[in-house]
């Protein structure tokens, strides 16, 4: 048993294709054999065997109009001046008629049905009828569907490597089977290694200590899994223990036909599982040059005579997500017998430069908007463990190894992970972060199933930029001009000169200090933030808020470089709570409902407007509608009302038209 | 309770409306309200709540790098002449370190971390460091992940209505759930009716005895409640009894969302369905202006009180699966809060003109290919008891109420069933049926997932004629010309001029006479087919094996109208071999293999050749050459080989290239 451990980073081919080698090596790399499966399970199975009529359908003649069935020889002849009568008599003979609906079998005496319309009989309905009347002949096979005329016993019905849909389980019946030939479905273990996780049941019923890791990974892994058609089992933590982890992969290589190992959070966690695979076999690939996720361990196991592929993957969720993609996502299609997973691709602009490290191969993550007939596509945080980059994504751009990145502006490639229909309702919003745009989201999605309200945070003045590059529909601002004492228009003016606007408030809100509850530093006003003990957290700039808090410092003469924090910038008004509940800051400026949100206290500053910007151009289209109406909706606005500090008897006032 | 049936062919629009209108009177048109379900179970649930973080992510500062956290402020005035020394103590103090990996907690003490790279350390290993030495100052929360960076305690994370994927379930646990409110699953009850249905497991069994029908239709109901999200319950079949059916509906009703009571087949059979639904409370339709599945029923049951939605499904499995996708599926998509599902459309140019009746919307099942760089769109059978028409379909184009139907050549909607991935990948063939060729699409599916090669059987002539329109990538052909005697080129020569086009033979293959097991009458050439009692079975004009037929019958001198059934047209060598095993023809010209596939005897009349003609402008693609391949493929040509009255020699053979 070899035990070679690579310890570099593989371009991402060359990763794949060693892998590929050791699985074709050990016959890993073929699709899975077939098991039977009732037909009432079978929806989504993938067919292992193509599939043989073995009945024939109809499997007999039967009748393709309600009418009479007859023999055409006895009709020989008929016409409108000398016509035939012909007997109801079920069992048939000589100038035997019988009645029957569309469907039914045709007798076994009878080659033709001639429909009621075409008849004469002595009764109100023709099922009493004892006598019919034909003025006409009848051809034989006229009316009738034959046997087979559909599919015949013998015929090929379906392929094999094919995904079951309802229909098909009905057609397969049809044929004469009450079962049917699929792959077995790929088993897969996962297990999570480390000391430090916890288990989500745990977090939700206690919280998280400092140092432990809610374990999750295992359930996005498993997810994954089930989602490609795998049978996944997840495996309860193990702890830090080279033996125990060891023993674990050991019984799950035998019950499995693929084991995922993941490795915690902290460095050189990788290096242990790859340590664990080479102790029960080979490992053939650790480290690959793709960001995130390059300390992905790719190995054999053998246990008891039998090779089972194993995956490191790493800690970090990011990371993980994209190796279940890159690396499990392939096998279990390749298994499965269908082809790799290929997501739908458009052609979108992208809204910032990125520059990648040019060794690697990066995918980053997008959310994706159309905006005035083209795609726009904006870059999430591209940390490994910035989590709501996952949920936030519609789709990844994939960087090349040797490309250094992409401009602002340029036409990209985006593989999506959204539906493409739920991108075409989505109204794309950028600008400050509000809790009233929140909920403005949840009506929308509430109210109006497939339109979806997306917001990104790029602060009030990133807001009017973005709008400014046609790469948003609506921008929210809150931003005091400290010349005029006025809110938003003036910058407006400034920074959207030339593109005709709307400027609809969508709430007034109180802006003020928030502090540890109790207000232990004894916090009145924005002077105390001068005071050497206070630990101050800041908002970025570019942020209303950040302008807002520089307005009054200039006013009040107030030096920055005296406040302790001024430095440390947060993105929302719930970072910057967070930091003070916490403890890691004493104050920070932000929005009351904030403050309520995290039980902190509350010094109010100011009341100022937030105001939505939408273009003309977007302002009358009949999608923006729904999100207008809210604004004007009783109950948004009784829950806009109940966020704490939060005033909405001018939401939807038009403030002003300006271009 | 209001007893109205209406027994009126209403436009689909209207009858949508009047159902959804009772549906909201009875307050069922809502979504439905949250359940909890542990994460693990929550893939594809729709959330019924928006979900709130309850726990920030990160939950705690961590270092955001491998290095050693420290106090800023006690590295404050660091040169490269005055460097600073800090002692490693983990229990924190002025001028103290302590090593940290990316993500862990930092110490309480600690305001910053540096990493290994910007220090100098005591140690082979920086995890072994008692003293560090800096040469900088280090600002504070420097490569510090600050709580709540990625998302906030209170923050919103998902809307309501939204399907959970994979990598919101890690998130959501992150954010501090081990479960998760989505929306109650929808309970369908399915019961099929009627006293000539037999399960799919009796049919398997024992075959289907005339008058029986298989009932799969409950299948196909089911799978689609189960892919639209709603959990089925199959009922046993009920007979017909009016007395049990109701009995069984006010049963169904007390558990499930909604009852579907399948009509069986007989015409009539729904009006004893609306009987039911009048018995039991209100009829709202009877009767929908759309093709097929028109005699669909859309009720109200009222059962211990409550309202129940009902709709009877018609019998015919084509009526059955669209009124599945028209009146189910957006009733499931509603209770979910999800938009009504939508296929992924496009434009395609349609082979054949479809005439369609003025007074309903009819929803024509096609095939779907990309051929020369446009989609073609080619219309299936559109019997509502097509079987093959429902997994052949790859689409569906719908001709409104009133438009008389579309030309051959006009540019037509399809919307898709099948994946636009699997469109691309598909080579589409025209003309005669043949088993090699069935072979080929199965070898081509087998080792090439995502490949696929659709058949369409138009006959030999028909093949060519598809050809020269562009409608297919190859057409199979056996057209033996009675002048020359050769096989194929005289007809590509008249057909496909000026359309360059190479000749490969896929095999040659015996045709005979297809005759009952030890051959009943006597048949022992084709003069026999003109003896008054031999009932014989024809081919479809344009079909190769026709005009063999009829090049036969004249050196022969025998006259067509002399035969006995010379009429009766079958489409597949199949179709014929099936007629003759019915007993419904004594004898048919097929190939030696249909006869042996359902154990018939065959009297051999002539080898002939069946070729593939494919376009220069195809020849060279790279999507083809797997299909050329296999015509070298020892295991394929064995496959072929051993099909009755099959020769492969000639297999890959380039009979000619002619333009």
């Amino acid at each position: 048993m070899g035990r070679r451990i690579y310890l570099e980073d593989l371009p991402l081919e060359e990763a794949s294709a060693r892998w590929w080698r050791a699985l074709a090596e050990a016959g890993l790399d073929a699709p899975f054999p077939a098991e039977w499966v009732p037909l009432e399970a079978a929806l989504g199975r993938v067919t292992a065997e193509p599939i043989w009529a073995r009945l024939s359908v109809p499997p007999y003649a039967a009748a393709a109009m309600d009418g009479f069935a007859l023999r055409s020889a006895d009709t020989v002849g008929a016409t409108e001046t000398r016509p035939r009568t012909l007997v109801v008599q079920p069992e048939g003979g000589e100038g035997a008629a019988c009645y029957v609906d569309t469907g039914d079998p045709l007798p076994e005496w009878a080659d033709a049905v001639v429909p009621i319309e075409q008849v004469q009989f002595d009764a109100e309905v023709p099922e009493e009828a004892t006598r019919i009347t034909l003025y006409q002949p009848v051809a034989p096979w006229t009316h009738v569907r034959p046997v087979a005329e559909d599919i015949a016993a013998g015929e090929w019905v379906l392929p094999a490597n094919h995904r079951l849909r309802p229909v098909d389980l009905g057609v397969i019946a049809a044929c004469g089977y009450a079962a049917v030939p699929v792959r077995r479905q790929p088993r897969v273990a996962i297990l999570p290694t480390g000391t430090e996780l916890i288990p989500p049941e745990a977090a939700a019923a206690r919280g998280v200590r400092p140092g432990e890791i809610v374990e999750f990974n295992s359930l996005v892994l498993a997810a994954q899994v089930r989602e490609r058609g795998g049978l996944p089992t997840r495996f309860p933590i193990i702890p830090d223990d080279p033996d125990r982890l060891r023993e674990a992969v050991r019984e799950a290589a035998r019950a499995h036909d693929l084991v995922l190992i993941n490795a915690g959070s902290s460095a050189g966690r990788e290096d242990f599982t790859a340590r664990t695979i080479a102790a029960l076999g080979v490992v053939h690939v650790h480290g690959v040059a793709v960001r995130p996720g390059h300390p992905v361990v790719l190995g054999l196991l053998r246990v008891d005579g039998r090779a089972v592929p194993a995956v490191g993957v790493p800690g970090f969720p990011v990371s993980a997500a994209l190796t279940g993609e890159i690396f499990v996502a392939p096998l279990l299609a390749r298994w499965l017998g269908v082809p790799p997973p290929r997501r739908p691709r458009l052609e979108a602009t992208l809204t910032r430069k990125i520059l990648s490290p040019l060794g690697e191969e990066e995918w980053v993550r997008v959310t994706v908007g159309r905006v005035g007939g083209r795609y726009v596509a904006a870059p999430l945080p591209r940390g490994a463990g910035v989590l709501s980059s996952l949920v936030r994504a519609d789709g990844i751009l994939r960087i090349p190894r040797f490309v250094e990145g992409y401009d602002q502006g340029q036409t990209v490639v985006v593989e999506l992970y959204t539906d493409p229909e739920v991108i075409e309702g989505t109204i794309v919003a950028i600008g400050s972060h509000d809790l009233a745009l929140d909920l403005l989201a949840q009506f929308l999605a509430e109210r109006h199933p497939g339109r979806r309200l997306r917001s990104a945070h790029a602060g009030s003045l990133g807001g009017l930029l973005a709008l400014r590059r046609g790469e948003c529909h609506l921008a929210g601002t809150h931003l005091l001009d400290p010349e005029s004492g006025e809110y938003n228009l003036p910058y407006i003016r400034r920074y959207l000169a030339g593109v005709p606007v709307r400027v609809i408030t969508l709430a007034n809100r109180e802006q003020g200090l928030i502090v540890a509850p109790g207000n232990p530093k004894g916090i009145r006003d924005l002077t105390d933030l001068a005071r050497p003990e206070v630990r101050f957290v800041n908002r970025q700039r570019g942020a209303g808020t950040r302008m807002l808090l520089d307005f009054h410092l200039g006013r009040l003469g107030i030096d920055p470089a005296r406040i302790r924090g001024y430095e440390r910038e947060e993105l929302t008004h719930l970072a910057v709570a967070a930091a003070v509940a916490s403890g890691r800051a004493d104050v920070g400026l932000g929005i009351r409902a904030a403050a309520a949100a995290l039980g902190l206290d509350f010094i109010p500053l100011a009341m100022e407007r937030y105001d939505l910007v939408i273009p003309e151009a977007f302002y009358g289209e009949p999608w923006l509608q729904p999100l207008l109406e809210l604004l004007h909706d009783p109950r948004f606005r009784a829950a806009v009302a109940a966020l704490p500090g939060y005033a909405v008897e001018a939401m939807g006032n038009e403030v002003a038209r300006l271009s």
